[in-house]
Parts: structure tokens; sequence; C-alpha cells
């Protein structure tokens, strides 16, 4: 694994709250040690942990150039994180704003033609002003575009045709560029759209949910559900940029707020403490759209994310770690069916089973399970499963999931003080049962 | 791009003929130059033609361990070729009998479940065969089987699902393997589906066909056909190895073998004028499938692509060069019907028409177009479209070409000396109308 380094900016925003701010002017993330078993080419895997130094990310400062645009708004320069993957690296830009900057997008809109890929419920809201910053004083510039059907219900192979048809219908060539506006759904299928169309082609990300900001729209994770699991079929592939205008946040859906921050309660679970204790003493400013507040989740969550994925791209250990709660989280989503719960109440529930279970092997105290469970009720999340899920469902879905490697399901547990976590297959089986039985009413 | 290179083997047969012979005690291929411009990243293309120098394809032995596994057959070698792509080299072995040996398919499984890829023509000829060499002496290892309807009608996305509700109903995970076995439907087909099943699990190439022997398995290009264009869902992914058993070139119709030749002529044209001077000689001993000149053409046939793939993995300029005549071909696969004509037929139709316009511009002279018919229609092959081809059809399914950029059809033309080629958009788009008309009835 290449020693990659992220980049980061100095936050753009005063913060709001004085406790805010003592935390921004600290280093941003502090060096800390996570421990997690790597997985043997063999597929043998064992405790003999590997003690990875997580002090890659460094703070630095990284300024762009404005143009004003609209002199009624004040104009912030985005915040930037980078995401280091060699010559497969790019941008996050982060700030309020961000669409009315049209030569941010500009710069990475390859050739003269553009697919906006977005939904039925952000299309209203966005769509109009997304072309406008893609084409304003660029007239060579022609936009398409496609308008799926939302819900993780059309996250499938039916719907992703559609891109294609259009893409192929409107004789887009390689030199185009597709640009998923929307939320995961729309960022995980434009972008494995991207990445298959004529065998590939760029792509930027423009997502609109706390869920996107935070997480789904960074680290080239693309792809669609099977009937019979989440995420089945995809690709590993980069976009130029992700466009995060923290404006798109204003329209969004209460349910939708809260399940975002089912992820960015995960990131201080599995090596951010300090973002985790934060995040208890904000939980409500995040509810309630405090737009510092939830600029500096956002920015402390892509720095995370970027700082994972530049060390383990293609997730052969690492970067599993940010699955935590999501094995179990799949399940439901998949068992309940896809849509009936948002992806992050699904991962919040999970994520009280994977806790759950780490207390259960003896890996953490009480005091953690006890206070993720009230960070997520806070939250307004579901710490239990639906009430259909069955042990024997869980146990059906969980055995397709991804990290099954040579029949043996691996897990991502909680151990050791907050903020340490495992990715191992080496665990008594019986806690898992213990865990299932428990949340389960079968 | 970097500067790999690729190594290649002696050849391990002594060739039937003395002429096949004396060709093969020279340099096996001389040191050449061709001409093409390089597409400029802004879209604009001219003729300021880049001299590249074709002369990294060394000669070298390489040597495998054999098993003796049947005591009846005379048991060689594999002569190998190596795809030099950094972490994603890999080796093409060549040569009779060698899914008799086991370790040589068994060294690049990963894992200990396969799922071998096939159809209804080749399963009941060669899938016990691929199974034994696949388990012998290794219990641990467990196989499944998709069984595809045969042809091109099926490289679609309905019949590529079947391959994702095997694995996923088999529970196959991430360290399972590929393995396609068949013609170059059933590579691209399986090489798309191990892309994408969980993001990307290990292939196998086991072509059964001369198409797919010296042209489809190597070089990473995967991918089905739209209902508007060919090819135009896909990924580059390469395989963990390509193993040609030459044997099983024994079952395959007269029409298929001819159908192959058309890409073995191919490479001669683009960049290896001694090699297509050799075809002239040996066209019909291919045809009656001697077995030394089926291995030369082959061999010669996949250090060609080597080459070029090694240089240009994702097709940026000089790998476009290996679609002499399929820009053409593609638009009778497209428009006639996909499966009506075999791949090798439309290309070979395709070559006639971009030898013609190469020759109205004026940039060859009139013996190569009179020995590329020549050599055609000697290997069976068509030199004429189908009479419903028309010039609308043409330029509509060619307006969809992946070579398309910004607009700009660009075409793989030869120029200047035999074994010489441009890929262009720099052309009179009169030449292109000409031929056009020339070759459809309206």
């Amino acid at each position: 694994m290449a020693a990659n380094s992220v980049s980061l900016s100095i936050p753009h925003t005063v913060a709001a709250s004085k406790n805010l701010h003592s935390i921004q002017s600290r280093a941003l993330i502090a060096p800390r040690t996570i421990c997690f078993p790597l997985g043997s080419k063999t597929g043998d895997l064992s405790l003999s942990s590997k003690t990875v130094s997580m002090s890659r990310v460094r703070a630095g400062a990284s300024q762009l150039m404005n143009e004003p645009v609209d002199e009624k708004r004040s104009i912030t320069s985005p915040t930037v994180v980078q995401v280091d993957l060699g010559n497969r690296s790019y941008p996050i830009y982060i700030g309020a704003g961000l669409l009315d900057q049209s030569q941010l997008l500009q710069r990475h809109v390859h050739g003269k033609r553009v697919l906006v890929v977005t939904n039925e419920r952000v299309a209203p809201l966005y769509l109009d002003k997304t072309v406008e910053a893609l084409t304003r004083g660029n007239p060579n510039v022609t936009v398409e575009t496609v308008i799926l059907p939302d819900g993780e219900k059309f996250k499938d192979m039916d719907t992703l045709m559609k891109v294609f048809d259009k893409a192929i219908e409107c004789r887009l060539d390689r030199r185009c560029t597709f640009v998923a506006l929307g939320g995961g759904v729309i960022g995980d299928m434009c972008g494995y759209a991207a990445a298959s169309y004529l065998r590939g082609v760029n792509f930027i990300q423009i997502p609109t949910t706390v869920m996107a900001q935070v997480d789904s729209s960074v680290g080239g994770k693309t792809g669609i559900n099977h009937r019979l699991g989440k995420n089945m079929i995809g690709a590993f592939y980069q976009p130029q940029c992700v466009l995060v205008d923290t404006d798109t946040l204003n329209t969004l859906p209460d349910r939708e707020m809260a399940s975002g921050l089912a992820e960015v309660i995960k990131y201080g679970l599995i090596r951010d403490a300090e973002f985790f204790e934060w995040q208890e003493k904000n939980i409500e400013a995040l509810l309630a759209r405090d737009p510092a507040a939830l600029a500096y989740a956002i920015k402390r969550s892509c720095e995370n994310k970027a700082d994972v994925v530049s060390q383990d791209e293609k997730e052969s250990g690492l970067r599993a770690t940010l699955n935590l709660g999501h094995t179990f989280g799949h399940a439901i989503e998949t068992g309940f069916g896809y849509g009936e719960w948002l992806h992050g109440e699904a991962v919040a529930a999970g994520t009280v089973m994977a806790v759950d279970m780490s207390y259960r092997l003896g890996w953490i105290d009480d005091s953690i399970v006890e206070r993720v469970n009230n960070i997520l009720k806070r939250a307004k999340l579901p710490t239990t499963p639906p009430e259909s899920m069955t042990v024997n469902m869980f146990k059906s879905i969980m055995a397709v999931d991804k990290k099954v490697a040579d029949g043996l399901l691996r897990l991502i547990l909680l151990k050791g003080p907050l903020g340490n976590c495992v990715f191992t297959g080496d665990y008594d089986r019986e806690a898992l049962d213990a865990t299932l039985r428990e949340f389960s009413k079968s």
C-alpha cells in the first residue's frame, strides 16, 4: 500500500460556537493508532493485529480564486480536502454557495458534452442551478439530462440502463463528463454508469444529502443493488472532483438529515474519538442545521474518509473499517425491502448491533455501548432493527456480504478505548448469534 | 506512457514447413516504425504524426515446468507471451494440450471458489476438461458453472445478469475467480462480470476460437453490446492469465476459423509487414489448420497485441490502431443484426472499406488494395458489406463509435508502405462519403 498523504485546508468559516472554535484551533486530526488485522492473501485470518499509525493527515492551507457572480451573496473560498490517489487524486470542495462559483465545476469538465444524472426530487430544486454553473461563460458546453425515479429501490440495472440509453441516444463520446446531482443512490449509479460507458468516461459528484456529502460521494465506490444483495454490482471508479454545496442541505427532509448523521457518528467511533466527543456536544446543533456545525462535521468526515481511501483504495483491509454497522445494516435494507428504511437508519441499527457484539466479546466497556445508544437516539435514529427481521434473515443475507472471504464473515467491531476498531473474522460465533437473537423477534 | 517491454519466448514447436521455419529463425519481429497522430487532450487532431519506434518486443526464452499427466501425449512447454502492465501484468500461455497441464491454471486461481462462464456450444466440448484442470490434485477448490446461450446477439445486459445471479446464489465472495471458457463473446461478458461483481474479482481467459486467441482475450477490453452500438458498456479489466490451448481449435467450425483470421491479417497491415508477407504464403495452411502455422500465427498475433496494450492500455492513441476496419465492421454488426455476421466477417469487409478510403486519400498505392482483397478472399472472408447496408445506416451507427471525439469521427487508415497506419480525424470527408457510396447500394 502506498504511503499517500492527504492535504487539508484550514477551515474557512469562523466557528459559531466557542466550543467548535476550540476544536478547530487544535491539530485537526491528532495522530492516533488503531488496530486491525490485515486480511492475508491465503484467506486465513488471525488476531495478529498490525498497528497502523494514522498520522498521515496534515493540516495545510488551500485557497481558490473566486469570481464575483452575485453581489448580494458573500462568496467564500471553499474548504478543500484532497483525496490522494496518485494520478487519480481529486479535490473535495466544501462550502456554502459553491454552485454559484461556476469555475469550480468547469475546471473539471472534460470535453464539450455533459450528462447530468439526477432524480425527480432533486431536479426541480437544483438542476437549473447546476446547468447554469456548467455553462455560464462557457457557450461551447452542452448539457443533457436524465432524471431517474427517486429512491433506493430504483438503484437497479433497469434504471441504470436509462442512463446508457440517454448517453447513446445523445451520441456522447469518450470526452464527455457525467455529473451526479443528488444523494447516495444517484452518486453510486452515475458513477457506475461513468465507469462503464464506453469503458469509462469522466464524472463529477455533486452530493445534495448529508449521507452523500460525508461518505458515499467520496472514495470511488460505485454500483447498484441486486435483489439478493446491496451494492453487489459496481466498480471502484474515482470522480474528477466532489463539489459539496452545503446550501443544498436547506431543502433536505429531516429524516434524510438524521440518516446522514449515522455515517458522521461512524467516523468518530472507528477512528476519531475527539470528533465523537464533539458530536456528543453538538448533535442537536447538527439536527437544527447550524451552518457552522454542519460545515465542520462534513469537513472532518471527508478528512477521515479521504485519509482511509488514500491508504486503501480497493478495500484490502483498512477501508473495510468504514463499514461499521453496515453488514447488519445492509441485511436490514435487503431483507426489509430497499428504500423502506433509509441507508443511515439501517446503519444506525446495525451500529448498535455491532457495538452490542463487541461488548459481548469483552472488547469494549459498557460506557461505550451507552454513549452510542444515546447519541443515535438524540439523532432521532433507530437503535433496533425492524421487527420483521429474523435471525435467519440476517444470517442468510449476511452470507453474501462483500466482506465474506472464503466463506468466513468478517465484521468491523469496536475494540479498546473509544475510537478504535478491528476488521476481523476471528470472533466467537456465539457472540454473533447472541446479538442476532437479542435484536430479532424470532 | 510508460516504456513497457514485452518478453517473448522462442517458439516451442519445430516448424512443419521449411518456409515457416525460415521465418521463425529470423528475428521474430524486426524493429520498425509506424506513424500515427496521438489524439490531443483538447480534441484537436492534426496530421503532425509522431514517429514511434516499435522495437520494444524482444525475443527471449521462457520455460515452464511440466507435470506428466498423460503418458500417451507428448507434453510440450507452452510458449509464454507476457503482457507488461506493471502490477496488472500477466502471461499468455500458448500451446497444444495446455488444458491437460493443470498447474498452469491452478497457479492463477485465487481463493477456493471458481465460476466457469461458458456457452451451450463450448460446454459439451471442454467444460469437463476445464473443471478437471481446475480441481485435479486440488480438492479444496469447488467449481460452479453458468452456461449462456451462444452468439453475439446474447452479448447483452439480460444475459450478463445471469452471471451475477449465479455468482450471488452461490454466495461467491471477493476471493473467487471467474473463468471465461469460449470465444470472444464469452470472454468479453465474463470479463465485464468479473470487473463488476463485488466491484472486481479475479478472472482467467481460456479462449477457444482463433478470434479470441489472437485478439479479444488479450488486453482487458471487456463489455457488452447496447441495441444502438457494439461494446458500448464495459470496462478495461485485465485477467490473471490467458491460456490458449490450440487443441480447442480442432472443433472450431470453418466459418469461425476464417473469422479469426481477419484479426490476424489486421496485425500485419497495421504494424507487421513481415507477418503479412508470411500470411500471404501460409493462408491456406492456416485454413487447413496446420498446427505449426496456427501456433505461429497465434503467437505472433499475441506478441503484437501485447506490445500495443503494454504501451497504451486505455486506448489513448496507439491502441486504437488495433481497430482497423472495426468502425465500418461494428456498423455492419449493429445495422445488420448482432450475430448475423461473425465479428471477423464484418471486420474483413470493414478492412476493405478502410483500405479503399486510404487509397482514395492517396495514402497507399493500389498494390496494397489488391493484396488485401486477395488475402481476404483466399481466407474465405467477405470483402463487401451486406447488401442491406445503406450509406445512412453506416453514418448513423458510426456516429456513436467510441473513437468519436467531440463529434469528430477518427478512423484507422493505412498510410505509407505496407505495415503502417494512422489513427486520425484529419481526412477529406469526401473520401469517406465516396467509400460509403462505393460499398452501399443506397
